[in-house]
C-alpha cells in the first residue's frame, strides 16, 4: 500500500467534474464523492489519496477546499492522516456512526459560497510568520511564572504593550493594572452583568444582536437610542434618571458607520460624570479608517467614566479569543471577581505573543497592510455598485470592514432571498434592529462585509452581489 | 545613555545583600531597593541597568526573580524594556500613580518563599521548544478556515488527537463530534450547570471548594458523599431519587488521593443507566500515576452515560486555558447552545498546537518525562518525611502531584500558622472539606504539592516543610 496514490481526477473525474459545476458547495461534493467511492471499496482501506495541491490542480479546486474535505473525512473516520505519510482511506473501513451523521448534515447545511458576513476578517490575511517569530521570541523568554497559575487581570507584558500601543493608536490613557484581559467584547459583557454593571442600559437602536441577548440573559434591560447622521441621539436620556450606563460604537456605529458627533461624544461624557454613570465604549474595529486619522477612542476624554473594550476579533482572527478591557480604576476590583480566577480567559502563549507582536512593531505593520488591501475591496465595491447598480449606493464607508446598501421600502426580505439563491451570505440591516427601535430612514437594506472573502474569491462575490441587486430593483 | 550599564551590585550591593539575607521574598526587596533608587535619582532618568543573568549572578538571586521585578517595575512606569536595546529607567521620572500603589501591595503581599501548594505543575517544566514546533507546524499547515470564526466545538484537528489520545492513554470511547473544547474544568461547570443539567449535584466529602462555589452561583445545591478508602460512598444515594447528576473524581479523588474502586465505579454507572441519570468524572491529573498502569476512565464503561472532563492544567500549564468536555450524544447541542458561538473558548492556535503536539507523540513524551520527574519527588517527599518526622505518613501518593498529611487531631491550624513563619504556602485539610460533611477520619491534616517548585528550590522546600512538621509535634 506504500506505492503510488490513487488519482482522484482519473477515478472520480468525470462524475466530480461534473458535481462540481452543479449548486451546493464543493467541499460538499468533493466530501460526497470520496465518501461513496470509499463506502463501495472502489477506494479500498489502505489506499493512498493524493496531497491536496494536486488534488485542487487536477479538479480545479482551492487547496483549502480539498483539506477541509480531507480533514472532515478524517474527523468522520473515513480517512486517517498521518504526518509525513499523507492520508489513506482508513483500514477499519467502518466509519463512526455518530460522526457520519452529524457530520454530513453540517456540510449539507453550508452550501455557502460567498462570504460576505460582517464582522469577520479575511481569514487567509492572519499574518503567520509574523506571529510565529513573535511566539518564538515571545515563549523562548518568558519568565517560568507565565506558566504558573497566572494573573487574572492577564499578562503583564500584554497589559504594559497595550497601555502604549492604545495610547498610541486609539487615544485610550491608562495604565497596566486598570487593564483586564478577556476573550473578547461579548465575554466582557457577560462578566460586567449583572455581577459589576446594573441595568437597564442604553444601546443603539441598531446594533448586533447578541449584545443585546447576552444582556437579556443577565437580566438586564435595555433602551434604544435613536441613531441620525450624528449618531446616537444620547439626549434623549435627560428623561430617564434610571438608565446610568450606556454602551456605543462611537468611532464607527455599528452597523450604520458614522463616528459619533463630537459634541454627542462631549455630551455623553458630561452625563456619565454628573450622574456617577458609565460609558461602554465598544471599540470594535477602531483600526480600520480609510478617509483620515483614526477617530480616537471617547475612553481619552475621561477614563473615569469610560468603559473601553477592544479585541484583536478584527485586527488578527476572532478563532484568537483575545480582548481586553479598560475600566476605570473602581470597577477593576469587582471586574475580576466577576470574572473569576480560574474562569476563561485567554491562553497565556498568545497574550505573550500578542504582547511581542505589538512590541516589535509587526502588529502596526499587520494593521497598516490589511488596512490598505480592505481599502482597495472597498473601492472596488463601491465602483462595481455604481457601474452596475447605480441606485444603491452604499454608506458608512469611510471605515471598517463593512458597509450598508441602502434598498427601497420593503425590498429587503427579496434582496436577501436572492442573495441566498446565488450563494450569498450576508445579513439584511432588519437583523440588528432593536425590537424598540422606530423604523427610520435605514429601514431597509442589507450589512455586506467585504473582508471576509479571500483575495481570489472576492471579485466573484461583488459580481454575483451585483447580479443579485440588478435582479431585485 | 548608551554606555555601560550601571553596576547594580555596586550601587546597592552592601544594602542589598544584607536586605535579601532578611525577611520577605527576594524579589519584593529587590524592587524595592531599584524603585528607592530610582525615586530619589541614584539612578537616574536614561539609566541603562544590566542584564536579568548579570545581577542574578552578582546577587545571587533566580535570574527569573530578577526578571519578574523588571517586569513589575516597567509596568510601575519606573523602567523601560526595548526589544534589544535592553532596560533602562524612564525618561519621565514620574511613575504612574495607581500602578505604584496596586502592584506595590501586590508584591507585599506576596512573601512566598516555598510553594507547595496543590493543583500546579511545575512551571518550569513547561515544554517550550517542543510546543513552539509544534506551533510552526500547526499553524504553517492549518487552513485558512482556522482564522475564521470557528467551529464553537473547537478546531477539528484537536477534536481528533483528543478522540484517539483519550481512548489510547485514559480509555476513553467516542468521536470527534463528541468532544467541546473549553477553557478547564470550572468553564466546563459553568456552561453546563444550570443551562444543561440540573441540580441537586452528588459531590465528594472532600472537593476543591470553587468548584462547589461554581455550582452554587448557578444555584445547584450539592449533596456530599461520604469518603472512606474505596473512594465516595455512591451506595448513600438509593434514598435520594431527586439527585440523578454525580459529581466524582474517580481516577485520584481530590484530595484525599485512592482511585474509586472497581464495583463502586460500576455502581455508580449502574444507577445512572437505570434513572438517565449522569456521571461527571473529574480527570484532573489521570496521567500521572507512578505505582502501574493508569487507572482508565469511567467514561469507557458507558460513554452515554458518563460526561468526561480533562484538561492540560496539570499536564502542560494552567495558564494555557485549555480543557475538553467528552460529552453524552444527547447533551451535544444543548452544551453547545449554553457556551455560546462567541463566548470564551481557547485559542486557536492553541488548539491546533495541541492537536500537533499530541499527534507528533511529543506531548507523551513530555508526560512520560515529568511524570519521571514528578515521582522522583514524591519519593525525596516520602523519604524525606520517614527520616525526619515518621509520626507523619503521607497518603495518597500512588498517583497525582499531591499528598495528604495526616495530623493529630485539633493541629492543623497550628501547622498552617507554622508553615505560614516558615514562608511554606499550602493548605490545610480543612479547605476542601464539604460543609455538610462529617468530620471523617482524615479530619486534620496539610495537603501538599509536590510539583509547584522548580527543581532548585524542590530540597529547600521539602526540608522546610519537615523542620515545620517537627515543631508543630
Amino acid at each position: 500500500m506504500d506505492g503510488p496514490w490513487v488519482n482522484l481526477a482519473e477515478q472520480l473525474g468525470a462524475d466530480l467534474h461534473l458535481d462540481l459545476a452543479g449548486p451546493g458547495s464543493r467541499r460538499a461534493v468533493l466530501i460526497r464523492a470520496l465518501r461513496e467511492a470509499i463506502r463501495t471499496q472502489r477506494f479500498p482501506p489502505g489506499t493512498k489519496l493524493p496531497p491536496y495541491r494536486s488534488v485542487a490542480a487536477d479538479l480545479g479546486l482551492a487547496r483549502n477546499t480539498v483539506a477541509d474535505a480531507y480533514a472532515e473525512l478524517v474527523a468522520e473516520g473515513w480517512l486517517m492522516a498521518k504526518q509525513g505519510s499523507g492520508t489513506r482511506v482508513a483500514e477499519r473501513a467502518e466509519p463512526l456512526a455518530i460522526a457520519t451523521t452529524t457530520l454530513t448534515s453540517a456540510v449539507a447545511a453550508r452550501p455557502l459560497i460567498h462570504d460576505l458576513r460582517q464582522g469577520l476578517p479575511d481569514a487567509s490575511a492572519f499574518p503567520r510568520s509574523a506571529w510565529l517569530a513573535a511566539a518564538r521570541r515571545a515563549i523562548t523568554q518568558a519568565p517560568n511564572e507565565a506558566f504558573g497559575p497566572g494573573d487574572p487581570r492577564g499578562r503583564i507584558e500584554l497589559r504594559v504593550a497595550l497601555t502604549e500601543y492604545l495610547a498610541r493608536a486609539r487615544g485610550v490613557r491608562t495604565s497596566p493594572d486598570r487593564i483586564v484581559i478577556c476573550s473578547g467584547f461579548a465575554h466582557a459583557l457577560r462578566v460586567l452583568f449583572p455581577a459589576v454593571l446594573r441595568g437597564p442600559v442604553a444601546v443603539e437602536s441598531y446594533q448586533l444582536a447578541f449584545h443585546r441577548l447576552i444582556l437579556a440573559a443577565a437580566g438586564v434591560a435595555t433602551v434604544a437610542l435613536p441613531l441620525d447622521e450624528e449618531g446616537a441621539q444620547v439626549a434623549g436620556l435627560t428623561d430617564r434618571p434610571d438608565v446610568s450606563t450606556v454602551l456605543l460604537t462611537p468611532a464607527h456605529q455599528f452597523p450604520l458607520g458614522g463616528p459619533l458627533a463630537a459634541h454627542r461624544r462631549a455630551a455623553v461624557v458630561d452625563r456619565a460624570r454628573a450622574g456617577g454613570g458609565l460609558l461602554i465604549e465598544d471599540d470594535y474595529d477602531g483600526e480600520f479608517r480609510y478617509d483620515r486619522q483614526p477617530v480616537g477612542a471617547v475612553q481619552g476624554l475621561d477614563p473615569d467614566h469610560v468603559l473601553y473594550i477592544g479585541s484583536v476579533s478584527k485586527s488578527l482572527s476572532p478563532a484568537l479569543r483575545l480582548g481586553w478591557m479598560v475600566l476605570p480604576e473602581r470597577l477593576v476590583d469587582a471586574a475580576l471577581g466577576a470574572k473569576g480566577q480560574r474562569e476563561a480567559w485567554a491562553g497565556v502563549t498568545d497574550q505573550l505573543t500578542l504582547a511581542e507582536l505589538i512590541t516589535s512593531g509587526d502588529y502596526d505593520r499587520h494593521i497598516r497592510r490589511t488596512r490598505q488591501r480592505y481599502r482597495r475591496r472597498r473601492d472596488h465595491l463601491v465602483q462595481s455598485l455604481a457601474e452596475r447598480v447605480p441606485h444603491v449606493v452604499p454608506a458608512g464607508i469611510a471605515a471598517g470592514l463593512h458597509t450598508v446598501l441602502r434598498l427601497p421600502a420593503g425590498t429587503e426580505d427579496a434582496a436577501l432571498d436572492a442573495a441566498t439563491r446565488a450563494g450569498i451570505e450576508l445579513d439584511g440591516l432588519a437583523a440588528f434592529r432593536h425590537p424598540d427601535a422606530g423604523v427610520g430612514p435605514a429601514a431597509d437594506g442589507l450589512v455586506v462585509g467585504y473582508a471576509a472573502p479571500p483575495d481570489l474569491g472576492y471579485r466573484g462575490a461583488v459580481d454575483a452581489l451585483c447580479t443579485t441587486l440588478a435582479s431585485v430593483r
